[in-house]
């Protein structure tokens, strides 16, 4: 019999994601040790519980000298300061990775310190729903989903293969982008709409009547805004991490909006059709 | 046995709401002639297969002389002008209705040009999906959706009443408001969101490299602009009729989105997550 691709693998940060990698990893059987770090202990107490992770601690320090590849899973904001955490304790070799909806900055942040010995390579699955936590974890939440990977210059070619592989038997598929790149990319596909379904939800919110707005926000609005209904700490977070990009995009939003506006506004029938068909056609061939 | 409630019922446009209110109406066995109207002798002949209507024609003035209710279910833009077209033709006390996403205007300029022997009741239907034409129809498309029924003082109560139980037959709850209160809070929840989603599409097609963008639009962007792939010419007839409260809402939706922008360019994680979790509550507490 085969034995198993990898020995050990610590994931920190048992969230959605974290969580549900874990699973993942657990259920392909390619893992010998799938071990959990959270400082929550009830997460530990559950995943455990649910065969999620073979092993667990809520400190940092117990168990992960001897994990071949380190999963940071933890929120945006908290990735480096994670990696800093987990630099003094990781085995000679080992290599690291993340899952952050923002490379650029946290890829660079954590290469300046990384030292000789160890790897690291950045990464983002692009998959998540609006809940969040180990209780919403799915085996199957990067089935089929690209796995987006960003090696630089500075990475080491084997660590990167190690992180595909990993993601591999997790059922994603492999994706590989500069760090800056996938930024600017998810920028304008992932924050700006989420930037968006806040702000549609705000508007209601902000105005006079709002109670009988949101009572009529069954319709339409509802779907928009599903997102709007995310972790309001973790998008802060991505927001500001990947500060530049967004900005950016909000501001190319904001001209695609007062071009409509003013068709709207010029009571132009014909260029507001052409403006709206030709957003219409897109959508209709946007990937499933 | 109970004769049915209704004689003849006429239905002009058999598009996704004409279409799924005939279907609709055919099912519940309380009409005795659902007769169906449309420009298009394929609508009419796949509808007569679809035994969605009982009845039907391409000529308006085909049938529609002895209807009881006749209800307009043409694009926004047409609604009046087909009005206009069905009052030499109906019968003396005829009601006739409308299923526009505006109200203001329509209900205006119908009651206008209404002679003293015909009866008008504005509505609209809170139905609906991103696909039109009546082989989207839906004979449970209204089932415990809200229909809006938008009277004024100029409206005859049996009327009122008449146009409120065809759509209860056909599954809908019924929920009586003013023709400009309807217009306003649909700006905010309905036409807002739709502005919203046509720019976000336009956005990414207006990027230098909206190819790239465009096949990563998959995960967040596709579900947010689900309603963008919605018919182009129908939106356009709805943002120019319904100007002055879409205009509004826009006003307002950007003063959200610029300070959510403010917070964001000053890096200001603190504020950013109470405008977010504000947002993100309200969004929870959304009626299905």
């Amino acid at each position: 019999m085969k034995d198993k691709e990898f020995k050990k693998i610590a994931i920190v940060g048992l969230g959605l994601i974290g969580g549900s990698l874990a699973w993942a990893l657990k259920r392909s059987k390619q893992v010998r040790n799938v071990f959990g770090v959270d400082t929550d202990e009830e997460t530990i107490e559950y995943a455990l519980r649910k065969q999620i992770i073979d092993e667990g601690h809520t400190d940092l320090s117990r168990g992960i000298s001897d994990a071949g590849i380190i999963v940071i899973a933890t929120n945006v904001g908290e990735i480096v300061k994670t990696a800093k955490a987990i630099i003094p304790l990781a085995g000679k070799g080992a290599v690291i990775t993340d899952v952050g909806s923002v490379k650029g900055r946290i890829v660079r942040d954590i290469e300046k310190v990384l030292p000789a010995h160890l790897r690291f390579v950045g990464g983002h699955p692009i998959a998540g729903t609006e809940n969040s936590g180990v209780r919403s974890g799915d085996p199957g939440l990067f089935k089929g989903k690209r796995f987006i990977i960003t090696p630089t210059p500075k990475s080491d070619p084997k660590a990167v293969s190690k992180v595909a592989s990993l993601w591999k038997s997790a059922g994603a598929e492999i994706h590989e982008m500069d760090p800056g790149e996938h930024d600017r990319i998810f920028g304008f596909v992932s924050h700006l709409p989420h930037v968006v379904a806040y702000s549609l939800v705000d508007t209601m919110l902000s105005a006079p009547d709002s109670e009988t707005l949101l009572d009529f926000a069954g319709g339409g609005l509802r779907d928009f805004t599903r997102v709007a209904a995310s972790s309001p700490g973790m998008w802060a977070d991505i927001f500001i991490v990947n500060r530049e990009n967004t900005l950016n995009s909000i501001k190319r939003f904001k001209k695609s909006l007062e071009r409509l506006e003013a068709a709207i506004e010029n009571k132009d029938p014909e260029s507001l059709k052409i403006l709206l068909s030709r957003s219409s056609l897109a959508r209709r061939k946007f990937p499933k």
